[in-house]
């Protein structure tokens, strides 16, 4: 029986990780969390029954705790909530789903209690990377990957020694601007951005897979999360999404993982490792797939990978600063308030004037995400 | 330190064997054998001193003993030397390079006395496969295959369990014909099928590639190296040669191994496993790769790969009857002496007269080696 915790539960990764555990009569799940949908929180826990449960506006958990006073759970608030879930004694497996800073904390207090993480949160590596590695190898505790990527590469590590590794292979799709010059994305308009070829994802997401961002930052997390120098990770165009990402070993083997686009199975390989569970779906078919591309990633275009790249080079407070203007543009952005490029320019502009901090501590990182996000909004506002 | 012995020694697997254990200084070569190239073997004897050296023909192992008379090398001969190699109580690993079913022998005697097998001899789990592999598991011993496919396969499965395994995915090449309908093929030439498109080869092993009758010995070998029945070992024609095969496991993940066509990788990664070495030499290159592409193979124009299936399915000594008759019929071919379509067509033949045995031992596999020998002759006599 695995005893697990969803943080996120209402979000596309947590209603996936929620179909996972539907499927199987072997997962038990304790505590779970969302922002503010406490309608679609209230069914899960009706069909779930976790022990606790956190809402991030007190009001809301006000409203939640009326309509499930039928119910043997505990409702709680804020961070505090968050927290309590991340280290409920009954849960081994924390999977950490909520979007933003706000994940690190409660992350770092699982860690630790002592719990395995199923990591969906970007924010936690990108901004606190040498913070949480460092603390899940003294706490002897697991990161495991729940995105495509990093599982596939987590994956094509097995049964292998990290010494082997000569480079990390970190495929993309290239978005649906793949092949533009940086000039013919200048009027680039919401809706074009939102149109991505293989998956489906949330907005924000879809538009940093747009820019290739995205990308930037999974290879910050690859960088902790494996302990490979940007340098030695390599990002592929591979259009098709089918190779989700590869390894390249020292004796010139590439071991490579892929799957049909299904976020499932990077939910459910977390779940089950290191074994493998039965998974119903659709399955490659190498006799009709016909073929797979392979391209270099244009930085010209992209800057948003180049400046991402830089940030995970120089390391520090950097990748918070890249994070966080990223972030505030793209709302921007999807608000209409700036034009498709600005994005880039905004964190190049951020990095640029950034004061940079070497080692930051949470404190720190917090403060830097909250300058970054006010930079933002004075260089718009000029 | 690893200590090996090397059946085959001045043959392309032995040579580029003993290329790998030049470059590194922790594999001590304590016997070899091989079939009649003297003076390569001498070199080799100079360059690696190795205690015992067997070579097939007694007048040719008179003759090495007086070149080596310097040396403190023991030379023997015939089937007793092979095997007397095989066993040397120096050895934990030999490589089982010799071609043909002079192979097996050896290799249940040093299964019998505890050595792991790198295994490049595809008679030995072809003809004997259900022989060879319960006796590798009571001896606990571990059968390393060093064949570019099937250590990819091997690759792919490590960090996995048997279990989670759905099928196989072999690559193949397709080889110089691929696309061709099978009326194109009645007037190929010997020069014509002894071009292939991506890996240098002996010449009977070219032409196998060519009819695809190798991919068929292959899925024969994997049934028995991986324990997957022949209809789950899916053959996938990739016709650059990147990926080296692939495994289909039960969530759907496709794991698989990419790599450059060099023998060395394979060869080596039956010395280093479980882990991996350094090895010089070109790298994939994803930025220029540029694409992959997938096909199902055209059984209808490869019979031979249709034969090698039925073979495989009905196992007993048929595999024995498709391995001896094809070798014997690419021989007549390679003396201009029968068209290219014969090969399958003396298979066929040969299997369709064959009486079958349900579980040959050793001397039945013989016989039927020599029965199909004969057969193929008279077909051909005719």
């Amino acid at each position: 029986m695995k005893q697990i915790g969803i943080l996120g539960s209402t979000g596309s990764i947590g209603t996936q990780t929620l179909e996972v555990v539907r499927s199987r009569n072997d997962i038990r799940v304790w505590g779970l969390a969302a922002g503010g949908n406490i309608r679609l929180l209230e069914q899960q826990i009706r069909e779930f029954r976790p022990r606790l449960v956190a809402v991030w506006e007190e009001e809301k958990a006000k409203d939640l705790r009326e309509r499930t006073a039928d119910l043997d759970v505990e409702i709680q608030s804020g961070m505090e909530g968050l927290c309590a879930v991340a280290v409920m004694p009954e849960i081994q497996l924390l999977f950490t789903a909520v979007v933003g800073m706000i994940g690190i904390r409660p992350t770092i207090a699982a860690i630790e209690a002592g719990k395995d993480i199923g990591l969906a949160n970007k924010e936690t590596l990108v901004a606190a990377g040498h913070i949480i590695m460092p603390l899940a190898k003294e706490k002897q505790v697991s990161i495991l990957p729940v995105d495509s990527e990093h599982s596939a590469i987590f994956q094509a590590l097995q049964g292998n020694e990290k010494e082997e590794v000569k480079k990390i292979l970190l495929t993309a799709s290239g978005g649906p601007f793949r092949g533009k010059k940086r000039e013919e994305l200048r009027h680039i308009q919401v809706e074009d951005a939102l149109r991505h070829p293989n998956w489906e994802m949330g907005r924000k997401i879809t538009i940093d897979s747009s820019t290739m961002i995205n990308k930037g930052l999974e290879v910050i997390e690859a960088r902790w999360l494996f302990d490979v120098l940007p340098e030695n990770i390599q990002v592929v165009v591979q259009p098709q999404s089918v190779i989700h990402s590869m390894v390249e070993y020292r004796d010139g083997s590439v071991m490579a993982q892929l799957g049909t686009p299904d976020m499932r199975l990077p939910i459910q390989y977390a779940l089950s490792y290191p074994h493998r569970w039965e998974l119903s779906g659709e399955r490659l078919d190498f006799w009709t797939l016909s073929r797979l591309d392979f391209e270099k990633p244009d930085l010209e275009t992209f800057q948003g990978l180049r400046l991402a790249y830089e940030a995970g080079r120089r390391g520090g407070s950097l990748p918070t600063v890249l994070n966080a203007a990223n972030e505030l543009a793209v709302a921007r952005f999807l608000e209409k308030k700036i034009g498709y490029l600005d994005i880039a320019d905004l964190i190049e502009g951020c990095m640029a004037c950034h004061r940079f901090i070497e080692d930051p501590d949470l404190a720190q990182i917090l403060e830097t995400e909250k300058w970054a996000h006010e930079e933002v909004e004075r260089r718009i506002g000029r």
